[in-house]
């Protein structure tokens, strides 16, 4: 059993923190809170120990009641491997920290590629992250045009991607950010990063891409259009997509005609949190006009990135060396469907 | 003076009252309406004669103290041209009343292309609605499109047409309609309507659309993807923008990086009602990469069509020949300054 140590329970972290702990080959060794919040006491009551990733805090701890093991000092001998779910930009600065305690480490798609150096999809260069010391996760967007486009590459090839991204202002908890009752550009300049993105997973994809921001929690949304390289018929997509781990296809004429629908399936699939860890497709969009696939899709923003973090801890660790069947140990093991 | 009547004193209709009570060639002789409400009370402030649409309904308006000057049957000896801006379908149901009652009729973009049998954008095809009885104007959308797309066309030829329209939910106010917190593919289906309504008015246009509901009441956003024939630059896209009516630049590091800020813009502008006539193209948006035109716009789905049903009056009655001379004295007594 490898040990994991979590950077940070929030959003992502406390995810990951389950993911791993349901696995059979890994388990959370501690997980770090600067603040004595609702998460942190719900990781004690989870049975997970906290280690306080801010010094000199232990009165602020104590007051909440929450008890904690130590300091994020004291738990890098614990662990294999630390798993950062910081805010964008702080996993960057924490990477130092980690090279000089000697500590292997995953990252999330708030940092920069070129600042980790790898960037990682399990289905797009599981091998390239082979006992890798540091390795970033890309967004869960970026993730989530990886997980359609990398079987429809293998299916017909890719000539060209046009892609429209169209993100949820923020997180369901989040309750200082916007837009309220607005459209918004973001980046107003094209092509968005989301583009390039994909480049540091799947190299040399002629991919450009659009963003904009719009006021809803729930998830992302993606407007896809693939110009193929041979001839394939729906028939293909469909049959593809149906056996790509990781991805669902979803009806509107069933009742999931939107993202607020999807994630009431969720819901009723009795996922940790209503999570969705699949990309989930409009089985209605597709289709294909002179030798061009269009589609749109469905991105959980807070959960599809976490069976691709626990698929990380494997390559990077050497405890699995092929993808297919880390990404199946994985699925079986929080119980995804697609 | 042509004399006009506006049936249907809603949401476009008042508008398109008010843009014709604005200009020096033509005037309001009555609009219709079905139940006395604000709308109604308003438009006796602002001097229109109204006409009730439905039989039977004198005590609701008497009631309601809301002086009436007939029934719409009284109405068609009084008027040289009907706009109709009746909910969608109900238009295509009073043009067989108007060809019964021998008067020439201009539709809204809820009506079916082949239903009405032809369409109108100012810009795209004037010349044939001159002298034409029944004409329909596309929708806000396919509006929007035709405005920035019909300059392209003319600068550079266009090969290709990709867009992906992220529509508002609902009207301002419209209280009963939805999306809240959700993204809804609208269709699920692709390509959506919009492409097909752009070819009723731009004809052959290769132009394939996808479209979805997100919850905001503002604007429509539009994300272009325009491959061209010819070589042209960003600044020669810019210069085309700059001289093209109803079409306006505007930048997101001026303060204008939304639909938000683009309406209080419109406010600011001391703009009847807060309403954008204009399209507005966000200038740093505009990006050419392979002979690709990138771009994003923002469409003001309440009132961008209003100019260009009184450039459709001008034409149907041979008031003016000349498609820039119309535009130009619409938008002079409008106000409009793009």
């Amino acid at each position: 059993m490898k040990a994991v140590g979590i950077n940070g329970y929030g959003t992502i972290g406390k995810r990951v923190a389950d993911a791993v702990a349901a696995q059979d080959d890994m388990k959370i060794a501690g997980v770090t809170k600067r603040t004595p919040n609702f998460e942190a006491k719900r990781a004690v009551e989870l049975g997970y120990d906290i280690y306080m990733s801010a010094p000199d805090r232990e009165n602020l701890f104590e007051e909440a009641e929450i008890p904690v093991k130590g300091t994020i000092d004291e738990l890098y001998d614990k662990i294999d491997i630390m798993v950062d779910c910081t805010p964008g930009g702080v996993g960057a600065k924490n990477k130092e920290i980690y090279e000089k305690m000697g500590v292997k480490g995953i990252f999330q798609g708030g940092e920069k590629h070129d600042q980790i150096g790898k960037s990682f999809n399990s289905f797009s260069n599981f091998n390239d992250a082979l006992g890798a010391d540091y390795v970033r996760v890309v967004s869960c967007n970026t993730t989530g045009l990886c997980r359609t486009l990398n079987p429809i590459k293998e299916l017909g090839g890719i000539k060209k991607v046009r892609a429209v991204m169209v993100r949820r202002g923020a997180d369901p908890g989040q309750v200082k950010k916007g837009p309220i009752n607005s459209i918004v550009p973001n980046p107003p300049t094209v092509p968005s990063h989301h583009g390039p993105d994909v480049q540091t997973v799947m190299y040399g994809l002629n991919i450009t891409t659009m963003a904009i921001l719009v006021p809803t929690t729930l998830m992302h949304q993606h407007n896809l259009m693939v110009e193929l390289e041979s001839d394939v018929s729906i028939d293909d997509v469909v049959e593809t997509f149906e056996k790509t781990p990781r991805v669902i296809l979803v009806d509107a004429s069933r009742g999931l005609g939107s993202t607020a629908e999807i994630m009431e399936y969720a819901k009723d699939l009795g996922r940790p949190r209503g999570d969705l860890f699949e990309i989930a497709v409009w089985r209605e969009s597709l289709n294909i006009v002179d030798n061009e696939l269009y589609y749109m899709q469905a991105i959980h923003q807070e959960s599809d990135v976490v069976p691709e973090n626990v698929d990380a801890i494997r390559a990077m660790l050497e405890m699995e060396t092929n993808s297919e069947k880390s990404i199946a140990r994985t699925n079986k093991n929080i119980g995804i469907i697609g």
